[in-house]
């Protein structure tokens, strides 16, 4: 494929579903699968799954499918899953001590290296053999340690702040779950998840569906409305 | 406006966004905004920001801008944010556990009003005043209390079977953190945060954007390049 082909981001967004689905079908040992059954599984259609592999030069065959594995190993490659992943956690608080807890960061080679705090009370002590240091030797430890990722859990207030110390000191990119937007460079990678924003996102979607004037047309045919907005009532 | 007028999913996940940012104005006592100040806050450009307000009315007027207070108010009734919500988690792990400490939720009228595990070490602790119950008690719970959504923060192993029951019961959304993708019927609303997809999507970006070639490339003409993907290596 040509080299140069640069790849949409609603793709990239798609790849890890891919990647989780055919490492379901690897521990189910299935070997291989048409564009048609991944799609059924999936739910793409089976044209836009082939357009989507096909970003990666096609590793589909008339008849045959796509071999499970291989597909598996090149996102793997793809993502850049083949390596580690060096992160620190700013934030000690609920989110931040919960994602140090979830094992399975490490089991796919992302690894929280220490957590950074102002909070007294917590430095000094370990979240799951992660050390919680204090936020004035993060400077320090970025520039001693390779650090890929900055986990962002700390109060929006110093969100953006930090987040373009952390730029300076050289972290390549931020997680961000500061309920805020974050100013970086252009060559620093944010990925945020605002929780909050996506709960109101579902919300705004229950209320639509099942608002009284809605819940009737819902009834009357029995199946799910498009969100309606009247900003008459 | 027509009333019958659909809203576009894209312009839908924006709006808790604008929410977030008019809220911040109005803290500051910012009254009235152009669609050209809100664009150089948001980062994006002011036509988008007309054309986006433009599908509740539009509330702007010319040379005025759009009234803050007044904007903030409409988004807000348009998310259903002016009503409570009343919301279980299911599966008091680490991120079930911090998103019932998350105090900002109920600030907003999203109450969590249990848990529910299946394990006995921690079925009747109390998390931030909210009960942990066993995942047994759960029909009858849903049946007796309005649960407009359910948290689901548990095993993918489970989830899938909990959400159809959940489905069954009554829950009008899922909010969902198991790492699976759920199938549920059209009438339930569903809205994943898969966090490792998320992160996966990050580590991508960065990966491709200092991959050793992306890095000379990058360095040569000193701006940040778009993926490249090579299967070649």
């Amino acid at each position: 494929m040509d080299s140069e082909k640069r790849i949409s981001p609603a793709v990239i967004n798609r790849l890890p579903r891919y990647y989780r689905y055919l490492g379901d079908l690897l521990e189910s040992d299935i070997t291989r699968i048409s564009s048609k059954e991944l799609s059924a599984k999936m739910n793409i259609t089976a044209s836009q799954i082939r357009q989507d592999l096909n970003n990666f030069g096609g590793f589909g065959q008339q008849g045959y499918g796509y071999n499970v594995e291989y597909l598996h190993n090149e996102i793997k490659k793809i993502l850049g899953l083949d390596r580690l992943y060096n992160m620190i956690v700013v934030g000690g608080g609920n989110i931040g001590q919960a994602l140090v807890n979830y094992t399975n960061f490490e089991k796919r080679g992302f690894v929280i290296k220490a957590v950074f705090d102002i909070n007294p009370r917590i430095i000094g002590m370990t979240i799951r053999g992660v050390e919680v240091h204090d936020v004035d030797k993060m400077e320090e430890y970025i520039k001693n340690n390779s650090i890929d990722v900055a986990i962002l859990t700390l109060p929006r207030s110093k969100a953006v702040k930090v987040a373009n110390d952390l730029a300076k000191w050289g972290v390549k990119g931020m997680w961000n779950f500061s309920h805020v937007d974050l100013q970086v460079p252009e060559d620093v990678l944010v990925e945020n998840v605002h929780l909050t924003d996506s709960l109101m996102t579902l919300l705004y979607k229950i209320n639509e569906m099942y608002s009284e004037e809605s819940e009737l047309h819902h009834l009357a045919n029995g199946l799910p409305i498009k969100p309606i907005v009247d900003l008459e009532d």
